[in-house]
């Protein structure tokens, strides 16, 4: 179809009933889709009933002997140290495991940072007159969700095809002192699934900042799950731990991941790699907080992934389950809106989400449209602090939950959806 | 044997070089036991292997059709909160379900407090220029820790026979609007094992706090937790929820408990209890901090446990092993320390821990002559704010992990340095 920017009104008007008449078909059909949060299917949790074998849940005894079903080891046990330490590419000395969630890690890491400040703090982050934190955008409302709870104030760094603006960033952090830390999903970006270049990496770990204790939160949830097995359709990410000790900067970085969408959601093990100066002050509150996190769910674990390698194989089978959806909505996005020039959108590698770039301004309508016919979206917004996209433009795109045959009936839905809102804007465009 | 006090500068000193021969030989024997914390023996863990079997383990559909092995429920699922409902003795809708131990909950919930206040804080308490608890001791050192941690001052109340001194607890906050908490154990308490009296708990729930957002921390820890099966032999708690209700101040107290030691502690199920409002409260932090507490182990948990009257009969498996290490201990004491007026000590009908009173100045170092020869206690003074025993006397006994036989050993050495020791002090007395 062509550019809808060569329409004329005639044009518009025509193709807008046409739109409104399939628009309204869809909404009679009374569907009721979820596509909202990135959430694994119902297959893909079948993947790991092995967690539920006889000889995996009998496992008490953990490899140095202790036993997980008694109270003890704060750090978490030897082999599920390694295992992380092994996926984030540092050294198990420099692994704590947290409880069923990284989510919690990253609360509890700002609460102690506000409380008590973190290593090389001259006073608890909350004791100071203002709080700020980058927020690169189209970002994780979680993320945001926390620095508003405890009144950090959000910039908005816009994200382009290889992370963060770094320009602005390096800026930033040189001159405003208040600056005291920095979200970042470094790996299948959520919402935009794009990967932070090296050089993104390097200048995050070498660049000046004027506070003397800002730390980047560096949330790799993504960090195995590719969506394709050639590795060359493998995103890679840069160690960023090792770059900020070769910059001089070790205790920059709070690595944070999770066996979340490995596993099961909510049921699995989290874990926060840092450097032995972190480790050793975030323990001290470990001591106070914790008698020590699940290390039967920990064995458990380990004792099902074994090792990376074979949590990449076992990656391959959530590939398996996840690639057909979001070539569905790919195909679906390129069929229906390919060459209209009414939308962009991300293909990527890995992650959880494909991340839609509306006309401006047209985002929260085409959500609310869909709503109304049935299918639920992130609401638009939510991927940027305080829930305010400038240009009303991003719409995350949560392909994993909903099963092929309702997926492909919400993607159906939003490609209406998108052109029905856009040709409207261009109508008004027009009337101005 | 006749009083010490009443044994002249001679008769002492002979007995004290008898102590000392026994001491010595005691010593000669290389022996290694703990009795510092209140951990279950190996023997109790067995009692629930149950929570292992194949039809607990492989259920993963919670009662109103959740799929606990995906994200989702921030209240726990309905099941769990209406068994530690029955315990608390309150409705589902007044509990909140936490991760594997109530400590956290403590913890996150004093930390909320100074970030944010509780419900009815004109400022978050971390704002105020100083803020106080009151520590009824001796008590748990977890407790007074979480106090140091956040920079809160202490202060110590008194135990008396049937919970804190309330004349004394009833002025202070009558007085002090910077008094914002108060920690209890409240059942069987740590570590003298008494149980607060019906008029203990009326009164904390009546009495007039200057400060209008104080709590109670009542972590009901060994709330099913009793030694014997005669019921005349085990305590009963009054419903303080239900009291500060009537009393008009349904926000005044915090209830805290878990499976820790009816289960598996670490790897168990922790609970909180409150008014709706402050439920409510926690919920939104929860929101943010969380993506839900582990459903699995929830799920596990109830299948297993089924029900309080189910509980009470496996509890009583527990006391069955419990028993005779209390027993044990006791007669010790009263074969050996009896009617010489050297020491005083509890008789608990349930909970973990065995409190003894040296003389004035004694228990430091009681406690490092047992460690010398092999047995560790918790240090002396742990049991007070600061680590500060007024008296020098207080030495927690926790008869659980020991073997039995292991166990006598550790009476055995025990009550020597006991006497050992008061001998040393009364030469001393003598000498002055």
């Amino acid at each position: 179809m062509s550019d809808f920017n060569s329409l004329n009104v005639e044009q518009l008007k025509e193709l807008k009933s046409k739109l409104q008449e399939e628009y309204d078909k869809f909404k009679s059909q009374n569907v009721k889709l979820d596509m909202s949060r990135g959430k694994p299917g119902a297959d893909q949790l079948e993947l790991s009933m092995g967690l539920f074998e006889t000889e995996i849940v009998k496992k008490y005894l953990a490899s140095d002997g202790t036993d997980c079903r008694n109270y003890g080891v704060l750090e978490g046990i030897p082999e599920m140290r390694k295992l992380f330490a092994d996926i984030f590419e540092i050294s198990s000395e420099e692994v704590l495991i947290g409880g069923n969630a990284s989510l919690s890690l990253m609360f509890d890491m700002v609460s102690q940072a506000m409380t008590h400040g973190v290593v090389g703090s001259d006073v608890p982050w909350g004791k100071l007159s203002k709080v700020k934190f980058l927020c690169p955008s189209p970002g994780y409302d979680r993320h945001f969700a926390i620095c508003e709870h405890f009144n950090i104030e959000m910039i908005t760094v816009p994200m382009k095809s290889d992370g963060p603006d770094m320009d602005l960033v390096e800026k930033l952090v040189a001159e405003d002192e208040y600056i005291k830390g920095m979200w970042c999903v470094p790996k299948y970006s959520n919402p935009d699934g794009i990967t932070y270049s090296d050089e993104v990496v390097l200048r995050l770990a070498n660049m000046k900042t004027k506070s003397k204790d800002f730390r980047i939160f560096w949330d790799n949830a993504y960090v195995v799950h590719h969506l394709y097995e050639d590795e060359s359709k493998q995103d890679k990410l840069m160690n960023i731990l090792k770059a900020c000790k070769e910059a001089g900067n070790p205790n920059r970085v709070f690595m944070f991941t999770s066996t979340s969408k490995i596993t099961f959601p909510g049921a699995g093990v989290s874990a926060i790699g840092a450097s032995i100066e972190n480790i050793n002050d975030i323990k001290k509150r470990f001591k106070i907080q914790t008698i020590g996190h699940d290390k039967l769910n920990q064995l458990r674990h380990v004792a099902f992934l074994k090792n990376v390698d074979n949590i990449k194989e076992h990656m391959k089978k959530h590939a398996e389950i996840l690639r057909p959806k979001f070539e569905l909505v790919l195909n679906y996005f390129e069929k229906e809106l390919g060459g209209k020039n009414i939308a962009r959108w991300t293909k990527p590698n890995g992650g959880y989400f494909i991340s839609l770039y509306t006309l401006k301004g047209c985002a929260k309508k085409v959500v609310s449209k869909a709503k109304e016919a049935g299918v639920t979206l992130t609401p638009a917004g939510a991927t940027y602090p305080y829930g305010n996209d400038p240009d009303d433009s991003n719409i995350r795109i949560a392909p994993s939950y909903p099963p092929l045959n309702e997926l492909e009936k919400a993607a159906e839905l939003l490609c209406i959806c998108i052109q029905l809102v856009s040709v409207e804007k261009l109508l008004e465009m027009k009337a101005e």
